[in-house]
């Protein structure tokens, strides 16, 4: 398709899109929004006290308060479509939205309860989201770039297709930006911006998901994280958000990557609570995907205590029994800067008083090596199929910072790449072991929310893909305020030197802070028992 | 190093192996050694009644014999290295023979014990014999080719590492073929040979161990397979051998291996019995290994009953509970020749009396194709790394054929084959489940042992390692007879022309054959159980 043919079709995609917030969805302002439009949905007067109720929720909650018939399943599928309406109006979060067709989800809901007097699931009438890529029945997606629109699945993606028989109600597709491939959220439907200062990137590639629910247009949503896609959007908007390791949650039916890849890509939760994120995992496992799915490892999801025992371990590995949790302050490439130090140094001040938490500093390895791995090892075909995709679309300036930092590898190089890569692994775990640690707490990013356009450095997540560990990132109730001006450290580096230029506390006032937990590979259960007693100081509410 | 450098470093080698076997171990025969030898270390007078009870143990029993004090760790060590060493003079079977070493190993063993009053592991003084590159620490080495050969290694292979703890005493290395990629062994030591019939190949690439084991030279071994390299041994020489899932057993320290490949290679045992096979997994599982080894699942061995039940499957899939056995007569491309096909009809109709079982047929799908993947997937380098490591070792006809299936693959190349793989592996497990099937039988290759140099057809077993499924192999206790002269149809294409060119009864005569079950990767527990029912109807003595 010609460049003049792309953008027409983009434009009809984008009409279509909003043709479907029917005017009932549609919030006329008296005024403009403010930049912080997070708390739009309960001052804004769109949304009933009731509905405000309703999407105030956890998911955990709401689906008790359902089951338990405090609220039908239809008037919550439409408190969430209006305020859902409303982040997009603020945000432009969506890339696809269907009232219509989760209320009748919702209806079919309530009659199946009504006739056999209990919820048809776990997750009886909690609207989900889903990221735009993933496959949910009847709904018109994309892959982030033109070409790749308008194709109208007509089966749910394997996870969606559990989650549905759980009882979730699909309100809405989210935006993700062109190749998948940025830590922000920039497509040809443009740029989806951060509900708690929208002159910032909600973060990407899960960008979408990130500013929906961070603004209470949705309670829990389907991410995608191959270099931090899940935690970053989690981050950005103050968030909780899980990375399993690959192999356990189920890929099938993921439409349109365009990255030639030998980092695995993982499927995950973003909510607002750790339970809401255990609650979708359990869900997901307990349906044993792995029966149909050969990609799948049969692994159920092994319970932790609070102690550390179970999935095969002991107890925690620190004296007494204690949690014994390895600070990452910096990866040694890339300083933080001002807020998201100052986060991390909060929760280890808070952590130090904790009881049942021992605390050591944990130094990682080989970071710059493994960025230059992890980049060539996304593109091995050097970005062939990507190019093939776009055709004659434009390439935006975050697909064009990727994809130029690879070339198309030979079988060598792969194998050379690779086998460095399992060495590396290999010496994480070792060095992990080695400290005794039982988790490791370090920032999610070297900053917070960013200007479109500028979100580079993703070693903060990325770091965990190559090595397939879980990973977990949660809100600290940090946002960045005027007095987070950074010291003026001389960069180290290029990639110190951008993040420096970028961030200043006036243009990222009000933007969240999140950190992220990881663990060895297969340990998803020991980091979220971890979660459990760390997010016990934190100084925000927490389900 | 030059062809003559190299062909006198091959001499030194041989010699000094040789040398190993002192002349205490050295067997003069009276007359030339019988075509079958493999009752030798019972007739020969070589060994004494009480070590010729000892070597006639399986594994289990002996372990506990030991531990009753039945035997002593040195008697039972030097039953084994007297029967090894005979095994090595009729089928050429060692790369390295360690009497001394296992002496001291087993005297260690024995004062231990009398000091604790206990064994100091469940392989107390059992003897294990180890295919050639897989680590035993002082042991000499090589990888199949010359250049390769003379490292000794200062630490043992971790599965290596496992089993000494557990009390093993290590005799011998065993002969691999050049490449360690032909359903045979032949290497700068020779050609190894069946016991069963010496002028036929005890398979390959762990054609030493399925000799030695089979001439009862040791009880239980360490083999690997990537194609069927534990499997075809096992059926040429009437043993038990398992080629578990990959990711559970580990692999570390197995040192000089020249494939590039995307096919899993798997370590597993050979023994005489399936209660031998277990209990060497069990052993290694339960030292949790996958806790050093970032490479594998962390998956505990799954108990099975005799029901089906365990491992989260709630019974076999049979009406009535029965366990559902799918058998797979022949793979559609070579058909087996006249002994395997009576073989696989003889259990059959065992099994169709067994009021447990239930039989379905089961037709193999893509088969051609399947192996025209697996061989280029072998070597995705074409066989490049191959060619280095011979450097100017002439290169043998079964070596060439392999690699002269393959071309230096470009990564488009890789990622479409591999991506076909992973279709056809979730297509196999579709069709599987589509005919609720618990396990299929079928043979383990179209036809017993070979004379040298023409086995070429590996599907009946790569089949397995493409899908990266578990699967056994077991003794059917049918030998061939001058009564299996084939029937014949025309040959349908050029592998079953080679194969009916090259069986013939008077050639193959008093060659064992082998039959195998195979189950969906991760069912190894499953496969196991089953094999426990199969096995009672076999007509020769299991354990």
């Amino acid at each position: 398709m010609t460049s003049s043919g792309l953008q027409a079709k983009a434009a009809q995609l984008i009409a279509a899109r909003d043709a479907q917030v029917t005017p009932d969805y549609r919030f006329p302002p008296s005024s403009p929004f403010p930049l912080d439009v997070s708390d739009l949905y309960r001052s804004s007067g769109f949304l009933s006290a009731r509905q405000i109720d309703i999407v105030s929720h956890y998911a955990t909650s709401l689906s008790e308060a359902i089951a338990k018939r405090t609220y039908t399943a239809v008037e919550v599928t439409e408190a969430f479509c209006r305020s859902a309406a409303l982040a997009q109006e603020t945000t432009n979060c969506l890339a696809w939205f269907a009232p219509k067709e989760a209320l009748e989800a919702a209806k079919g809901l309530d009659e199946a309860m009504q006739k056999t007097g209990r919820p048809v699931g776990p997750l009886h009438g909690v609207p989900i989201s889903v990221k735009d890529f993933i496959n949910v029945k009847g709904y018109p997606q994309s892959a982030g770039h033109i070409a790749s629109a308008g194709l109208v699945p007509d089966q749910d993606a394997h996870i969606v297709a559990i989650l549905r028989r759980a009882g979730a109600v699909f309100i809405a597709k989210t935006t993700q930006p062109q190749s998948i491939m940025h830590l922000e959220t920039t497509s040809f439907y443009g740029v989806t911006r951060c509900p708690y200062n929208t002159n910032l990137t909600a973060g990407g590639s899960s960008g979408g998901e990130g500013a929906l629910i961070g603004a209470r247009g949705s309670i829990l949503g389907l991410t995608t994280d191959v270099g931090g896609s899940t935690r970053g959007p989690a981050a950005n908007n103050g968030l909780w958000g899980f990375k399993p390791s690959s192999k356990r949650l189920p890929r099938g039916g993921i439409v349109g990557v365009t990255s030639v890849s030998r980092i695995a890509g993982c499927i995950g939760p973003a909510a607002h609570s750790l339970r809401d994120l255990e609650l979708l995992v359990r869900i997901v496992l307990s349906a044993e995907p792995w029966k149909r799915d050969v990609t799948l490892v049969p692994m159920p999801w092994r319970d932790v205590d609070a102690r550390g025992v179970g999935a095969g371990c002991e107890g925690w590995s620190g004296e007494g029994g204690r949690l014994r949790v390895g600070i990452m302050w910096e990866d040694g490439v890339v300083r933080p800067v001002r807020p998201t130090r100052r986060a991390l140094e909060g929760m280890v001040d808070n952590l130090r008083d904790h009881s049942w938490v021992e605390l050591v500093d944990f130094t990682p390895e080989f970071v710059a090596e493994i960025w230059k791995i992890t980049v060539q090892l996304y593109y091995i075909d050097g970005g062939k199929k990507l190019r093939e995709a776009l055709g004659e679309e434009q390439m935006y300036p975050l697909t064009e910072w990727i994809v130029s930092q690879c070339h198309e590898l030979s079988n060598d190089e792969v194998t050379t790449l690779v086998n460095r890569r399992n060495a590396l692994r290999q010496r994480y775990l070792d060095l992990f072991q080695s400290l005794r640690l039982d988790v490791i707490l370090c920032p999610a990013s070297p900053g917070p929310a960013l200007p479109f356009h500028t979100t580079r450095y993703w070693s903060y997540t990325s770091l965990f893909n190559f090595l397939d560990w879980p990973a977990l990132v949660f809100p600290t109730g940090k946002r960045v305020t005027l007095n987070d001006r950074d010291d003026h450290l001389a960069p180290r580096n290029e990639d110190e030197k951008h993040l420096y230029r970028t961030y200043s506390p006036e243009t990222c006032i009000g933007a969240p802070i999140g950190l992220q937990l990881a663990a060895p590979r297969w340990h998803d259960e020991r980091i979220v028992a971890a979660a459990k007693i760390i997010k016990e100081v934190l100084p925000v509410e927490a389900d």
